[in-house]
């Protein structure tokens, strides 16, 4: 079975799904594996640490010689845009950017050959993306886990495929973790999925044991959009830019007391750090999505993506017969 | 063409598609046509005018043989619940309850033959519905219009479906306005969709003409949930609930600033209540949820509900033979 749209021709893939290039957690194991089961792997080069892209992007070329991709924080990619040649030296099919203005860095990309991805929240960065030529935008809505905005699935995905017209494919992100998310975004118009926690609870995500297990626990609704995390490893983004987690007693303890956490934060972080350190998930956060109400284990990532493929032909096969059951 | 879901099956009705019962909004007027087309219309009998049910409900009756609702706040109706008599009285074929312990009120739900709709905003509330014997659970997305909680539509949907377990149908709203959101819905699982800001801005609807050009203008993400309406007409609701309207110079100027709202409250409160009376939205809250992104005219509720119908149906279909095309 096979899920056809815009997005897997232009990638030249089998099944419209993504790996979200998540920082630290998809390395070139995760990314292979998505892209060996015909989606669409996209390494996270994340903040960009060289010694990590250098390993990792070597590890990925010797794993899969199917098309990848590469993504980036842009903002903390034009701090050291070098990363950028390192990246596009292992001839990625796509460097997927987030987060920052694109121009800067696309005739770069597209004079190496990779097409560009573009990561937007709003329809002024849509713009801006499509204006930097952008061939593939991911409408993200604030249910993603990790780093977002505030505008919800079902309003910014409708919005950006208005605006892109039909020009380039849109994929919807934020919230999608089954095939009934797949299904439903294909029908707000999305050519396809970007997924991020559902991969992380996948038996080849470079994450911990623990907060897999914690992700497959969490239930729907269990997930907070704040600053709290960034602020207590002391990386506070640009607005409109907030991050996504799983509620834990440091969430807990500080949402909604940020002057007072500003007010703290030298003794805050350096506890936090301490966690991070040690695996402790109760203080460190699991960055995740409203997605893990659906996830409730920790299977490869290609039975994930069959899963999902499979799940959301049904669907659309199954309501077209049901309708087409009834008379006129 | 014809949707066909458990919820038209319960319902008699012929396409998936309910009125939310919006205070003042939803008049006989609207309501009727709704159901005259196909829908099921709620009468929104709000927080009880015994006044406006008695003239409405004698309305409606004159207005349609087809099947109706009439919709009551429950908290409030707590304060009054003689008024469920009267509405009883007109025989709806459903009450629907939202925001509170639909349990008090049930039994005489359903001894009068009435189907109960219960709104739900989390899986507690859900299984509270249920208990009380819900036939149809709403499930309700932070996006739509007026009183609402936290959790998105794309994330509390499939939530609540999972929790119904095929029990009783799930209707999905929240930021749903054209046929993608209905097609969307129906792969969630749900079984038809709550409109409440698509149908405000059609001619049958009880509201002032000023509002529904506003909706009009509205672009996606020009609305904001909030407290701010609510304290400025001194009726502020029980947690979770809070309220989403339309962006304008007194949700900017207050949004964030409860506190200081709140110390000079009386003196704003009736500059409120004057711009209300004048029909000044500037001041006064348009109240209308996300999707006004996709909404651009004031046609009748008939013509809502075919255009709504046929894109859902074609998008279906197209999917299918798109999908089908393809080698498998």
């Amino acid at each position: 079975m096979s899920i056809d749209t815009p997005l897997t021709s232009i990638l030249g893939i089998h099944h419209p799904i993504l790996l979200a290039p998540m920082d630290v957690i998809s390395g070139a194991r995760l990314t292979a594996a998505v892209s060996n089961a015909g989606g669409f792997g996209i390494l996270g080069g994340g903040y960009g640490d060289e010694t990590w892209l250098e390993r990792e992007t070597a590890k990925l070329k010797q794993s899969t010689s199917a098309r990848f991709g590469i993504g980036f924080i842009t903002w903390s990619l034009a701090r050291q845009p070098h990363l950028l040649d390192i990246a596009l030296g292992t001839r990625p099919h796509a460097i997927m950017l987030s987060f920052g203005d694109p121009k800067p860095f696309a005739r770069q990309i597209k004079d190496a050959g990779a097409l560009l991805i573009c990561q937007v929240q709003s329809e002024a960065m849509a713009e801006e993306a499509l204006d930097a030529g952008a061939d593939i935008l991911v409408a993200q809505g604030t249910e993603a886990g990790g780093h977002g905005a505030s505008r919800s699935t079902i309003d910014i995905v409708p919005a950006i495929v208005d605006l892109a017209a039909g020009h380039v494919p849109v994929v919807a992100a934020g919230g999608i973790g089954d095939g009934r998310g797949l299904a439903a975004a294909l029908m707000l118009g999305a050519a396809g999925v970007l997924l991020g926690t559902r991969f992380y609870a996948s038996l080849e995500a470079d994450g911990a044991e623990e907060a897999k297990k914690r992700i497959c626990a969490a239930k729907s609704g269990d997930t907070v959009r704040g600053i709290i995390f960034d602020m207590s490893r002391e990386n506070v983004w640009p607005a409109p830019f907030t991050g996504r987690c799983l509620i834990n007693d440091h969430a807990r303890r500080w949402q909604g007391r940020e002057v007072e956490l500003l007010q703290t934060i030298k003794m805050v972080a350096a506890e936090y750090a301490a966690a991070r350190a040690d695996g402790n998930f109760d203080i460190a956060a699991v960055i995740a999505g409203e997605a893990v109400g659906v996830i409730h284990d920790i299977p490869e990532a290609a039975v994930i993506i069959d899963r999902i493929v499979t799940e959301a032909d049904q669907l659309l096969l199954g309501r077209r017969n049901s309708a087409m059951a009834l008379p006129a």
